[in-house]
């Protein structure tokens, strides 16, 4: 079974296991405000797209709380304060965006005081994670195909269960090979600076019991050059009209040296990924993230003080480098345009 | 000025810099017999393919200060314990074979007993870093045409001053460039799992004061991209006949990624890298490493407990994707034949 990554309390708080603990330990965190959800984006114990427009969904409910007693005009602006403090917490995903944005309209839609649009705002939050699940359930699906018994797949980063609401993106497909018995294996690219391929995506793949071996970045060449990859599946943080799309740094390398040995490189996501009011993947803002990310372990220092550093977190992989795209929707090609769900 | 990274006690014993402390601490050690040159070898307290060989020869005399009262066939016998010894301690790089049979063939022809043949090998070794420090000039002078003023200059690992007897030989022609007064900048992939870009290339060059900037492994592909980098100059454990060539783990990567991107891709080694008894790249053994050197760092574990890891320390790049060889004889295209110095 694949882990689960986030959760309601009973107080309407939000449940979240902190990744960056992972894997030394396994700890619990709730987060009883926005500011808090908004923090724990900020410093990645909550992090991928979809998980991260959940958990901001999530904490707008958690925000709001105290205000359920509060006049319809105090909430509603309370409301607003919140959507732009989670809405900063992090640049580059779209679904924090959206997934306000939803939870915004919603609130203004909703007739009644503060506690008709909590109750409205928890039972959206809800509907936000569970229409997840369903989601990563039917990438899953579409994406099954793609993994052959006896597949070895490659993936970057963390698109798994802990980057959703459930069994995850490009991981999704993965799962649901294993879960009908094909053998799969996976090599997961430990994803430099902040290891969530070492620390998240082994571990959740070997919660869940599927053969996996873990490589540095840099090895992932050499494997494809020795035939050892048959398709490479990693998810996005935002896709573009034309198909251009984010992803976390290293994503586009892999896209050329998959290209390079003829290896079928997938983008999986959910459609609310797609941000179909960007042309193009220049017009992504890239996040770049403290370059202490870069020059220290865990506190330790890996280089020499004072050193300059770069940390762009994610870069862009043109569409002409992608196989297909598989979402909820379907394995699809671009272009891709807004439409209702 | 760059740095010095091997030297002689006073009693022909082996100096080294531990590049395993680097950079948290500049700690010389004293070798005092083969056994702990092989060690710091195998520990890679001691690495790059030109330095370990120079480290071997000097190794070889200093495990045999102790016989110089000898008879020559109980001196010759430790030579050739020593040979094994140390020509085992790492099986990538051509060189330490290279420098310790021509250390064996001095032995062998040089009459007298334990003391005449000590006071030669002595020599010899020093010739051999001597020879290594003119190679690295050499290869510097051949490779300055390479780094126009205001390059962008992207390497991998460490293929610096820390790597040989003298001023390196991918960095050689930019510590050149930079010693000319040419505006020169390097971007020093940090080259996981050892991290010898982060913890020895950006400290040699900060140290030299070249401006460098810090990236993860997986940020070179969305850098060229950005047409940030003007120019790869890479090391090489060794070079077959027919141009392919080992290099660190992720080398092979950035070679498409160069070829991909039309960014000129220069391997610069010693002469003596090259091993003309192989003809393509497809023999020359591969060190697979310790999983832990992947699975942690520096003692603390970034992936969970039981995860199967690879971590093969070189990968092969063929040479149709490299645009040129830096040697110390000259800027130089495959096939290569072996032909005396």
């Amino acid at each position: 079974m694949s882990v689960q990554a986030i959760s309601w309390t009973a107080s309407g708080a939000v449940r979240v296991l902190d990744q960056r603990a992972l894997p030394e330990a396994e700890i619990e965190r709730e987060l009883e405000s926005g500011e808090a959800v908004a923090d724990a984006i900020r410093q990645l114990q909550v992090r991928g797209a979809p998980l991260i427009g959940i958990a901001a969904a999530m904490g707008l409910v958690a925000g709001t709380r105290e205000l359920r007693a509060a006049p319809r005009s105090a909430f509603l602006e309370r409301v607003t304060q919140l959507v732009d403090l989670l809405g900063a917490a992090r640049p580059t995903a779209v679904n924090l965006r959206w997934a306000l944005d939803r939870m915004a309209r919603v609130a203004a839609a909703t007739p009644g005081d503060g506690s008709d649009l909590w109750e409205r705002l928890h039972a959206e939050a809800t509907a936000i994670w569970e229409e997840d699940r369903a989601m990563c359930r039917r990438i899953g699906e579409h994406g099954l195909p793609l993994v052959a018994d006896g597949a070895n797949v490659l993936t970057h980063c963390n698109a798994g269960a802990l980057a959703t609401g459930g069994i995850g993106t490009a991981l999704a497909p993965v799962y649901l090979a294993h879960e009908q018995g094909r053998k799969v294996h996976v090599y997961v690219d430990e994803t430099r600076p902040v290891l969530q391929g070492a620390r998240l995506t082994a571990w959740e793949l070997m919660h869940a019991g599927v053969p996996c071996t873990l490589i540095t970045d840099g090895a992932a060449g050499a494997l494809m050059r020795q035939a050892k990859v048959d398709v490479v599946l990693v998810g996005a943080d935002r896709i573009c009209a034309n198909g251009d799309f984010a992803n976390k740094i290293g994503t586009y390398g892999l896209a050329v040296l998959a290209r390079h040995h003829g290896v079928p490189f997938y983008c999986a996501a959910p459609w609310s990924t797609v941000d179909a009011t960007l042309g193009d993947g220049d017009l992504i803002p890239i996040e770049q993230r403290a370059p202490e990310e870069v020059t220290t372990l865990a506190g330790r220092p890996t280089a020499p003080p004072g050193v300059t550093a770069l940390n762009p977190a994610f870069d862009v992989t043109p569409a002409r480098y992608v196989t297909g795209y598989v979402t909820d929707r379907g394995l699809v090609q671009p272009p891709f345009v807004a439409s209702p769900p």
